[in-house]
């Protein structure tokens, strides 16, 4: 499988049957794409329900699990690799923290540091592995906005993430302004369903002298619209603002260069694209260039502060560098075996062969869903199903959000009685994510085929 | 064992001692005492070290572990309550939020809600697990510390754990108030370790009008002195303060009654004396007559709102009452299964009867150490050992903070060295605490007889 990143996938992907004398919608050319993909031995690193583990049916092949932009699945390494740890502290109890030479607890944030920055493109003092997201999104914030009468504002996407609305939400209102005044919400054009970057270009432009703080989605979690990082955080920095970004759904989906970009914090879950599990740990990123700025106010604890100093117990401040320097509590041990499992995993590949791979696994999808059941094809009847995410692909990850002609529940209901798991999002998008990792070509074929099954039977 | 609870324990097993017939120094009368110890059997369902296991020797006997002060023995059902998760994980992936029978994770918080409300003396509605303990500090502070110009101070004691009063600090500078100004800081009087109670109140007293949050151990963590929470909280009220405690070092040791103390917020970690695991999650209190107040600003996250609610993402405010609306994630599930097996242990037992245990296991190691090793008594000479903590069982728990005559880190090593697992804490103290549901007085015992050798090699 020729991995070419110049062209859109589809027609890379026709050329290739073409080539290959298939069909694009044959299953010998999904068997053929598998074949020939250097990464689908990684499918077999995972914990893959069959359709009867899901309590689903008797059948015990594979289910059809493209749910990745929910919760990963598990490596088969966690495992063990958390009974580890489970395992020292029922032999060593406290001795744990500092008197193993394996994975000694009072350092364990140090084990899944290297790699997680990698993964954002980020140097290893950016980046520190702690508490979860949604409390992240608080410390950075707690850290970052800091309003004034003149510059209050914080800017974000319409249809945010719960969560990343009622954050933003509280801290205006913990710093007593008005969250209907302060919040500046960027949506789309009336009739459209993504964000146009000029909108967002042209609101920075507008209202940036008033804007302390851009929070972004990197990867809206509704429309899977990636958004472009680089320029925002660019426009916001040029008006004065600091632009942070939640990466949730961005990280371990589609390379970050958060160091070079110049975000100023970005935070981040693990349980979607980096399998940790649910309530899995988070990820935090400061830039250097705030590494050693002790200045401002931030949500301080003793692990923040530099280890022999934390010990010492005289309460004189000595914050670590970098985003070390926000921990506030030693951390989770067992959450933390689980990142560094799918992270030694990752380890194995790196997030540009994934995501080369990926866009030719969801642009397979797209290009199955439209042949198949295009609105736009004045030949078919029936059921048709509509992308709401970008067709563009700098514009997606692994995840296409669609709509169908019929109703989504129902559609749903009968796909999942086949095996098939996917997500629905209120008020009307059914989530699709193909991760490269551990989903196939062919899983992708036999989506598509269920939904043709769902459809022909609402259509009766 | 008559476990009554009037008089000193010292003098009451000075009596029963008495009349078995036996000294109180004896090893037997140790042994009697574990034989009439209905608990006693609680210690095999922990992972009890062995000597060989900390690498301390080769010896298979049980080492000397009194530190629940710092990390709790592991149950032995913990791990395979955790493995049943990893497991659902692996077979179920996303479905095991919701699609399944037993501990769907959508819910998971609720499984330990009951219980942890038991033992810190609240009605379910007011306990919520989550997050870690330092993180729960700015949760309770973000909501309940308002400073204004009059009323801006932060009351807590002196050598306060770093965490609490790092957070503390920043918590005020966040607000943009100074912490030199605003931290009320009560500390012992000169030559006194421990605070007076009456010292505590006259600060009250004396400043409690410009004291926006009185934030108080109710345990401390270097002395083991308990504070008075239910007067602390009523003079705290009288003067129109809010009363936190950070319960690290008293919940699962002494008996808390936080609803009926009155206190506004609260919080504790669960892997002291709750047997919870390294990092494990932490408990957070938030009195009733708080439950339906949404008006004042908090740290909102998704989790925090109405489970309908929630997931229709239309990120309309549905706060849910009491301690749960102050979740921002979705929970660490392992963690918090960390915690249930060791909630599910204690269950079996109750806190009043494992601190009517504590107050004789403790009472006996105070026995054992004014006996040979008291400064006071004329007729010794080497080294001698004093109490930190108060004498006055209702001013202690679990722990005894021990000072010696000779260098600390000497005795320590001699200690560790032969099995025993204690700790120290700078500046100058050895914290050990025989923990009432897996330590037995023959351990005491042990402790005591070397701590002799300790001393008379250091006389040498
Ligand atoms: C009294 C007290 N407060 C706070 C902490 C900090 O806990 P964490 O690291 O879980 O936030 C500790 C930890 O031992 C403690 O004893
Ligand atoms: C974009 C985004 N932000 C925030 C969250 C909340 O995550 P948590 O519950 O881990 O805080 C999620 C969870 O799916 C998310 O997708």
């Amino acid at each position: 499988l020729e991995l070419q990143k110049k062209g859109h996938p589809s027609s890379l992907l026709k050329d290739l049957a073409k080539s290959e004398n298939l069909a694009v919608t044959d299953l010998e050319f999904a068997q053929f794409l598998d074949s020939s993909d250097p990464l689908h031995t990684f499918r077999s690193e995972f914990h893959y329900p069959s359709v009867s583990d899901l309590d689903l049916g008797t059948s015990t092949s594979d289910c059809i699990y493209m749910c990745g932009q929910f919760l990963g699945l598990q490596p088969k390494s966690t495992r063990a690799m958390v009974v580890q740890e489970i395992d020292k502290w029922a032999k060593k109890g406290v001795r744990g923290h500092a008197h193993v030479a394996d994975k000694p607890w009072v350092t364990i944030e140090l084990t899944v540091k290297e790699a997680s920055a990698q993964i954002v493109g980020a140097l290893p003092v950016e980046v520190c592995v702690m508490n979860t997201l949604s409390v992240n999104l608080h410390v950075g914030m707690l850290a970052f906005y800091r309003p004034t009468p003149d510059r209050h504002k914080i800017m974000l996407e319409a249809k945010a993430f719960p969560s990343d609305h009622f954050a933003i939400q509280s801290q205006i209102q913990v710093h007593g302004y008005d969250a209907d005044e302060s919040m500046v919400i960027v949506a789309p054009r009336p009739g459209e369903e993504t964000l146009r970057m000029e909108d967002i270009m042209q609101t920075i432009e507008e209202q940036g002298d008033t804007i302390a703080l851009i929070l972004f989605g990197g990867v809206h979690y509704y429309t899977g619209q990636v958004f472009d990082m680089a320029q925002i955080t660019e426009a916001g920095h040029k008006k004065g603002c600091k632009v942070a970004f939640d990466l949730a759904h961005a990280v371990g989906n589609i390379p970050l260069h958060l160091h070079d970009w110049n975000v100023d914090f970005a935070c981040w879950c693990t349980y979607k694209y980096l399998n940790s599990g649910p309530g899995g740990i988070s990820g935090f990123f400061v830039h250097e260039r705030h590494a050693h700025d002790y200045s401002f106010p931030r949500m301080e604890g003793w692990w923040g502060h530099d280890l022999r100093q934390r010990f010492r117990m005289d309460n004189v401040r000595s914050l670590l560098p970098g985003a070390d320097g926000f921990q506030s509590s030693n951390p989770p041990v067992l959450m933390t075996m689980c990142l560094l499992a799918s992270l030694e995993l990752i380890g194995r590949t790196s997030i540009e062969e994934l995501r080369a791979k990926s866009i030719f696994l969801t642009g397979y999808l797209e290009l199955l869903l439209n042949v198949f059941y295009s609105k736009d094809d004045p030949k078919r009847k029936g059921p048709y199903a509509e992308l709401v995410t970008p067709d563009d692909i700098s514009q997606r990850g692994a995840q296409l959000s669609l709509k169908f002609s019929v109703p989504m529940r129902k559609v749903f209901d009968f796909m999942t009685e086949r095996g098939v798991v996917v997500d629905l999002r209120e008020p009307n998008v059914m989530r699709v994510a193909p991760v490269p990792i551990y989903n196939s070509f062919e899983d992708v074929h036999k989506f598509i085929s269920l939904l043709g099954e769902a459809f022909s039977k609402l259509d009766e």
